[in-house]
């Protein structure tokens, strides 16, 4: 139970130093010089980075959308997650308008339970308020662990609430120690926008892109960060894809409104002419908000550099190129959005963050892993290297050249998105409470080992011991 | 030579942590739970935090100013410092034009050597740009270990450079390693308006503040903004005031431009009114940028807390009330500029910061500590509890309550800017390489224990590792 | 039939000269010194400004709302209108989803045809978009002169239409030449508002302004100026009342977006503590948006004076204090919305703007006529003192000072809203179409004398004569 | 002495009617219908447009610089001016340290005396402020009728004057009446820029543009902007170039900055590459500011139709291609700056202008008129076509199309900036105060007829008759 990871170079959100790293029980228990321990297993990590295991915060696993699920469960999700040096996810749990919040979330563990090999938390959706959610928001964060809710200004007559909704939300989730996640784009000019491309003869995966410009993610999101403002509450903006959201972010930010915003992989490599690609391919890129044009990404990446922008989510969320991603051929609405990312999130933002000198390693650690573990209830026993903290280890080479394909990823979905893209660094071995779930790239964990995490509410990281120091 | 600190609250600038530390030979050797040696020195900090020393990226000791000289010099400064549980200061060298940089290198380390009871490094001034400086620049950088250089925008026909001298040093500094700070006040427009008012009979310290009102601050920190992403370089702006230059640089690193910013306590806890004090008294609230309007404070917070503003400073720059402050008493600006800020300093952070919940504990050790020392050149020598940095510690009681005041300080100066000033908060002892210079509240140290510091060149710390690490 | 105004100082948005101005059947047909005519009936404006008949863009005559009808109708709003020196109104046409906009129309020319005493349009409200209203749009532009529409994005349940409908009836009113106008608040946010605010016990009239903070008018004031620049439309802002309002149809001015604002007296005058007159007093004060805090009205003016906003409307919509206004005494959310203004709106403006050197002379005329004129399509029949417009003229006496009262008003609501506000200047006289209204302070039109106009398509002003001038 | 043109169009700066105007002594005294008069001279306008006779607020005649002397005088330059339907010019005095204001008028007297054709008036340059020239100033603006003052922040150790100086002229013109304008560039930086590229061996003409990037135009523009903010005084930008320029003036517009901008024709239509053009053509593009990038033509044009920028000079400032700007066939630096403009001011607004609907008819007169006879303290004797204005009337075809060029204009430089472009509409006659300068397109002046004009203060037409007007 005991194990000494020596010569890595551990890097935490703050520092960068050599040093050898002892896990007792799944716990991190010395970082030192030349640990020694007569009955520990030895890990030789020399040559290798030591990163705190990623979180990524916004998975779709095992998900229903439009007549179809998402393809990738939180076995197969889990599995690729863990290859790509994560060693939690935070899925969202759905809710019916009309049910009980307490019957979704049952739903989502029995998903999760006998599947997840790594360690697994959830959001919880809120598409209305009525007396009985208001009662379940404060059990919800203090029995369930569920301190972050989702709320769709898009996806008009599925998931989308109306502004009256998000502000109560905001209200209610403020008063009992919770988050607000929003997915910011104005879903009534989508609606209109997508019947009139389709009415026009536009069924093309590009109309996915066309019939949601940047200004209504950017007017969405001003909007939310308004209410924000208005309520004196806590945002989280998943999923930013352009200047103009970032823009609102930062102006909010500035003026002193508890704002936090998360970007994914694809928004930072992939642009908007992907959705062109011929024989239907465009359709692997469909995902909401959709990929932009390329100068967006420089303002992401500055955005991650300058800390207006604070995490890297996945938004996880696969469908087969073929069977499933095929049901909008004729009708890109059809498409089911989202892509496969859970695998290559921290690979591509050290490959194209770090190496290319846009961030430091400290700030990768943030953006993939602690930030993420405060922002979400988890720290300290998540999000970092630190005596104390669970032993969540990835062991990194920083130096060796790969290239991405469908043909060595490890989740199920037929294609990648990132098909042919070369980058330099890979997870070597991956520990969860300090152990192996890969070893050597292989996989050698075991569905149902991930437990579920029952999360602290908002800002419970900045009172961590403040208060209770005895002298 | 070894000792281990146990029961601490270890705090970094990402992680908070119970964990014993150990050090051998002035350096941290191990951090972990229950850590044992049988000959080392046992500390208890039970109950205290444990930060890693502090760092003054911003001190005038021994500085002559005005005709006359600094109260506090590097034995009595450093002093104050090490009381506040700051373990490194850089300091100011003042350059003459027409002479060479390396003869004012001479004279600062005449001042230091064998005073300082902590260890320091040096920024340079640069007022002219000519052959002769253009060669020194790339040697001072390479083998005095001085990257940071400071040009000043005010002072006008004292320390003032015009914005072609600035351009040129921005531009040359980039070339070789270095970082450019900037006082940024409009010199020619306080030039004039010190003249009218004194004209116009106008000689109280009020004064001192209305001839050098925020907008001009404003416009001198937008301008060094502009020159910098003109020549694509870096800049630090040191002791940001009020909104006008929060506004600007975030501006500008909105943009991408590689802009620092660093505030200081007295603008963040005193106002421009402390300036109307009756008896001469506002003398003693005399600095360069004034005191501003106390609406300023909150922006300062928030530039803190969203990461605007990098780092706190001190400014410190001690004259007497009583035979220096009163060379003014008939002519403000003959009041000499600067207080006493070097022993207050991350008392006040922790007090209002901290325990008002403005910013969080990691965030303050970032403030006060990693932050400089990763932006000048001293990481990871400085600026972390992390296995392998200097063993420069602050055993730091979070709930002591306490008044600041001259009759307690430990400077040579015969007043506190903050007299009176009610906090929380105290070091008990500090460590300096492992060795105490304050124990239980009393100075054990000793005048020239402190060591000069050579300093990376700008951005070394973000390339710890990365390149090198063998596979 | 022939008429000249001797002696008066002449007022165009753009000139100030003095000279006299003869007018026959009806139309202005020289300016000039010295003009003679002996079949001519000589008017003497000595000491006065000529000043072209204001313009009120912005009125509810005759309206129902909220189980109420407003006071005043088409005939004695008209005849507060001509002593104000307004000799135009375009008045507000409701239309009820689900029956043709023709239905409306005529509704609204049975009100107004036999009653006004001045010209008269209308603007047509949308509020659903289907395709009847697709295809009545485009005849109500050619046929009934109607080119204005208007959108409201509050009043949720009553007038509010979603931003689907907002996006396409700007698409379609730029397709067909047409101006659409907004009521730009945040209706669901301002929905929970007012029942959150009833549930917790609080019905006093403050409570209409508290509901509807001045940050959810700027929201959808942004949200508005985004669908307008996606659909490269026009967009007209009725009855801007804040900073935050102001500062994003400027941002969208300064983007190319051709956005324009109007503000009315009331919020230039009058503020929020206005809501918390004792003895339900405050009720005479509830418009939405509501009034501000003070700070918002210089900032008002000045978009005035800089030319970000360019018209002033009275959003006229009285009820009596008496029998209306207390229907919600017990609920502030039953006060019906709105007050007196049109009577009031010019010399309010000449006396706070003009003689208080805010807005300039020509700036006046303006902001009260001819920029109405041009936007809404009645320039150059309406709007000026020019060769071959109207002879809608006023006579303004520039220097007397009075007091504004209830008693004093010529409308048949039971109060002022400017209840002894001391103004300096008002109309002696004034003609509309050559015949005299008011002559020497006193009504001598008729009711019916009033005609409708059939208004030009937006933009048509800009194209006078440019394409089609012979050579 | 009395005339009559009949059936134009006339134009004024709010207003577009037919109307006959009639002028007697050199001022209208009518406007209307046929109007007739046995004793005038009937002047037939049909199918033309009337507008005021232009007013070019920045003409540099007879200017030495760089060791020549511009090759347009006084003579030669209004003669071009008058063709292009400009009336009125206001040229700029430039003024030698040391020695008093009123030898530079003097001189300045002298050059245009017997030369001009057209009326004229004078800006003071202020190059120091010292007792004498705080006390020439109430008198120049008293007695010599020059009521503005320039400052430039360009042209080190040449025209270049500090901060300080800057302050001081503006907040001494505003005591007195005057209104300051800046050249708005960053000279210290431009200095080391211009030398540094030099020292490279850049020395073609397209350096000049890149050694005066838009940067040090926005920086100085924004720095001119807040010291006006801190004086309360008044501001006019000469030439504005860039979106950096426009975006700090409309930022201090928004704040209430009483600041005003204006821009020139190369800047609308000429772009940076024209710098580049062979055989050292892009010589003849060498102004200061320079021409820049074409993306900021939008900016600009935005600006006019948004009421951001207010007026339209040339900055005529000709140099001969052959033997002037050839100085500088070696050194870009030794180009002289400036080109030919005057005659084709209002042709390339109208053209590019009204003609492609950037603004209307009635911005064209105000850009090109109106709002610089305000401005500057001519109106209402000059800037409009109204009744008691100084008959300065231009009839314009606006339908005939024709080519810019040298072979054509009545300049005697030796190029032309615009050679080649297609324009519509010219001037067919020009009347100055009754009489014909320009007839069916002929020069019909003669040298001498132009009158110096006293010019009244800033501000002076806000106050037209509102004290005044006696009842």
């Amino acid at each position: 139970m005991t194990k000494i990871i020596k010569n890595g170079c551990i890097v935490t959100a703050a520092d960068t130093f050599m040093a050898d790293v002892k896990m007792e029980d799944g716990i991190i228990t010395a970082i030192g010089k030349n640990l020694e321990d007569d009955h520990a297993e030895i890990i030789d990590a020399k040559g290798a980075y030591l990163f705190p295991g990623g979180i990524d915060p916004h998975t779709h696993l095992d998900m229903p959308f439009g007549g179809t699920v998402t393809k990738d469960d939180f076995e197969s999700g889990t599995i690729g997650a863990a290859y790509g040096g994560t060693t939690t996810v935070i899925d969202f749990c759905l809710t019916d308008k009309g049910k009980p919040l307490s019957e979704a979330i049952s739903t989502w563990h029995a998903k999760s339970k006998d599947k997840a090999v790594i360690d697994y938390g959830f959001h919880l959706m809120i598409s209305e308020i009525n007396d009985e959610v208001l009662q379940e928001i404060p059990r919800v964060i203090e029995e369930e662990g569920i301190s972050s809710f989702k709320v769709f200004m898009a996806y008009k007559d599925v998931f989308q609430a109306d502004d009256g909704t998000l502000y109560q939300t905001l209200e209610t989730a403020k008063k009992h120690g919770g988050l607000v996640m929003v997915h910011a784009e104005n879903g009534d000019v989508i609606d209109y926008l997508t019947r009139k491309a389709l009415e026009e003869g536009h069924t093309d995966p590009i109309y996915h892109a066309l019939t949601r410009p940047p200004e209504i993610e950017g007017e969405a999101t001003g909007r939310a960060c308004q209410l924000t403002a208005l309520t004196n509450s806590h945002l989280y903006v998943v999923h930013v894809s352009c200047q103009d959201a970032v823009d609102k972010i930062t102006e909010a930010r500035n003026k002193g409104v508890d704002v936090w915003g998360e970007t994914c992989p694809q928004y930072l490599v992939l642009d908007q002419s992907d959705l062109e690609k011929p024989n239907f391919e465009g359709a692997k890129y469909v995902w909401s908000p959709p990929l932009r044009e390329k100068h967006h990404q420089d303002v992401l990446w500055n955005a991650l550099k300058t800390g207006q922008l604070q995490t890297i989510g996945s938004d996880q969320c696969s469908f087969d190129f073929k069977g499933q991603k095929d049901l909008g051929r004729d009708d890109f609405t059809k498409i089911p959005n989202g892509g496969p990312i859970i695998e290559d999130r921290m690979t591509i933002l050290f490959s194209e963050g770090v190496k290319k000198d846009r961030i430091t390693l400290n700030q990768f650690v943030d953006l993939t892993s602690t930030r993420a573990a405060k922002l979400f209830g988890l720290y300290p026993q998540k999000g970092s290297i630190a005596v104390g903290s669970d032993a969540d280890i990835v062991i990194y080479d920083p130096n060796v050249e790969r290239v991405l394909s469908a043909e060595t990823h490890h989740l199920t979905v037929d294609y990648s998105a990132f098909e042919g893209m070369k980058v330099t660094g890979e997870p070597v071995s991956v520990l969860s409470r300090g152990e192996f779930v890969i070893r050597d790239k292989q996989f050698v964990g075991r569905a149902g080992n991930g437990q579920y995490l029952k999360r602290e509410k908002y800002g419970s990281e900045r009172r961590i011991k403040t208060e209770t120091l005895p002298v």
